[in-house]
């Protein structure tokens, strides 16, 4: 078996904490709306406006907050006060400058990891919002390489870890989406370890593989260290 | 003096048009709220809020239709209409799929060059959008590398051109902006080559530099090899 020269590691949810803020925006969308629909009819519409806009938006916080004013308008018949969106802009904007939480272990998995691994940060979602969450989160200079991507395919960790390491075949993919980090990485010839976090966005999902040798899930990043030792054996 | 290897393009205004599907988003912006406010003043208060959101949003189609819907609830002290909101929303989306029609010399200049010289396609705005258009204008191959960054600073070139060039020493970077191109690539140590384009945005105006020797202004991209070749001599 060929060694692991590479980790990628995903970074919302996977590092720090990102789908709170988003379920504590929708949680304030679902009340600005309180009058005109039920939370629940709220919901499957905004991820139902969020699914058909990543074809025009992508993924980040500015198409969220875009889907959020497009289903207030549509569940209101364009009848929702202008004040109304004026909130959900400012929400969205609030959304913007969270602060940076990183999960437990992450600061000393990366600190130790460093030393032995080119360690590439692989991440979609508004450019600008990304590169201010990795400022602040002070894990920068851990990673050898930043790759800010507009999805997430077999053919993004194949380019990415041929560009910052030796290939995907020498490669494991890091992160709390299966359907985004882990089953993708496996697709291109790498590892993927799936490090689930409660908060999930429904997008997100998929089904972990059967018996797949380069597939391991972990309950936290503290068991990552441990799992490469083992590669290695 | 050193050789040039390396050469940098901005993209918008620059390879293709941009500011125009902008400027007409624009016009019908004015014409939804014109029951509201004089053109002028719209115009004034958008670019305000533009300037504002940039340390939110970046630079983008979708931080300037979030710009727009700010500036017509503000202007509109709240009582614009949601169906108003509806069609900004419907106008912000419609630019991020205008086609791409690249300029003139534009083609057979890369075609050229490619031969010789490194190419690095150096961008800002949504990520999702800027790798739309490059692979719609067909010149995707005649780029080395793509940095879609979140701005343009005189560091933006200096790593920039470290890592697919030999250094900004050695590199030129060619672009419509002086505030975004020409400026910050001559104070990394590279060379600067303006070639303006009748509409662009306020906030990238800027003076043209004096007796610089690694400025150059050309009137289209037609006159950038036969200025290439001058600097060999």
């Amino acid at each position: 078996m060929s060694t692991l020269t590479t980790i990628g590691f995903d970074a919302d949810d996977t590092l720090w904490e990102n789908e709170h803020f988003f379920r504590l925006t929708e949680a304030h969308f679902s009340e600005l709306l309180a009058d005109y629909a039920e939370p629940e009819i709220l919901a499957s519409r905004l991820l139902e406006a969020e699914k058909r806009n990543l074809a025009h938006y992508g993924f980040g916080i500015k198409g969220f907050t875009l889907s959020m004013i497009e289903t207030a308008i549509e569940i209101t018949d364009g009848k929702v006060p202008g004040d109304t969106i004026g909130r959900i802009v400012a929400a969205g904007r609030e959304m913007l400058s969270h602060p940076v939480n990183t999960l437990p272990h992450v600061h000393e998995t990366l600190e130790a990891l460093t030393a032995s691994h080119t360690l590439v940060l692989i991440t979609k979602g508004d450019l600008f919002d990304q590169e201010r969450k990795l400022a602040q989160s002070g894990l920068g200079d851990f990673f050898n390489a930043v790759e800010i991507v507009s999805d997430k395919s077999p053919s993004t960790y194949a380019t990415a870890f041929a560009r910052h390491g030796d290939g995907p075949d020498r490669a494991m993919m890091v992160g709390n989406s299966l359907r985004s980090d882990v089953l993708p990485a496996i697709e291109a010839g790498g590892w993927g370890t799936y490090v689930p976090h409660e908060l999930t966005w429904d997008y997100e999902r998929a089904e972990e593989p059967g018996n797949v040798p380069r597939f391991t899930k972990i309950e936290t990043l503290a068991e990552l260290r441990p799992l490469i030792e083992r590669l290695k054996g």
